[in-house]
C-alpha cells in the first residue's frame, strides 16, 4: 500500500501527476487553517462551541460556525442537540474522522522538528543548502 | 516518538493544545493549495518554470512565482541559474523539503481513500453516522 518514496526517487511524470492530485484532493476537503487544528481540539471528546473557541484561542465565532458546518458537511463532525434548559449543543468527531489520524500524525511530528530546527539555527549561522 | 492516538484517547486540555499548535505550525509554513503539490512535482527532479505549470496543470504564472519564493524563503527550493544562452534556470528540492516526505505520503494516501469513499457512496446511500 505503502510507496513511502515520494521524494525519494524519481517518478514517471504519470505517478507523479496521480500523487499530485491525490494531494490536492486531501487539501481541497481540509482546506484552510483551522479544519485539522478543530479536528485535533475535538479529539478531547464531544464539546460545546464556547468550549471549541477557548481550545482555538484565535478563532472568531462567525469564522468558527462556518468551519464547523464545513465539517459536518465533509461528515467529520456530528452536531448534537440535547433538550435541556437552555438546549445543550455539541459538536463530535464522527468515526470517519479518524481516518485522519496519520495525517494528524505527520503534521504534528513535522511542526514539532520545524520548531526545533527554527530555534537550533536561532542559535547558530543557517548552513547553505 | 510516535504516540499515533491523536484520535482515539482522551487527551488533557495541554497535551491537545500542544498537538493543536504543532499542527498549525505546520499547516502555517505549508499553507494554501499549492505548495505541498508544488514539493511532490518537484520531487521528480530539478525542473524549468514552464514544466513545473504543465505539470500543476492550473496554476497561473504568477500565482506559481509568488509560491516558488515562499517555498526558497522556507529553505524548500532552490533557485539555479546556469549561465546557458539564454540563461537556464531550474528548481529543485532542498534536503529539507525530505523531511515532509512522511506528511506528504499520508495526505497522498488520505486523497486516495477519500476519492474511493465518495465513488462508493454515490453508488449507495450514505450511511447516517
Amino acid at each position: 500500500m505503502m510507496e513511502n518514496q515520494v521524494l525519494d526517487v524519481k517518478h514517471s511524470p504519470e505517478t507523479c501527476k496521480a500523487s499530485i492530485n491525490a494531494v490536492r484532493d486531501t487539501l481541497y476537503v481540509l482546506s484552510g487553517k483551522w479544519k485539522l487544528p478543530l479536528i485535533v481540539a475535538l479529539s478531547e471528546g464531544p464539546q460545546r462551541f464556547k468550549e471549541i473557541q477557548r481550545a482555538l484561542g484565535d478563532i472568531t465565532p462567525k469564522i468558527l460556525s462556518k468551519e464547523l458546518k464545513e465539517l459536518e458537511l465533509n461528515e467529520f463532525v456530528v452536531r448534537k442537540v440535547f433538550p435541556t434548559t437552555p438546549v445543550t449543543v455539541t459538536y463530535e468527531l464522527t468515526s470517519y474522522s479518524k481516518s485522519l489520524e496519520n495525517v494528524i500524525e505527520e503534521l504534528k511530528n513535522w511542526g514539532i522538528q520545524h520548531r526545533q530546527r527554527i530555534s537550533e539555527s536561532m542559535r547558530k549561522p543557517i548552513a547553505g543548502e
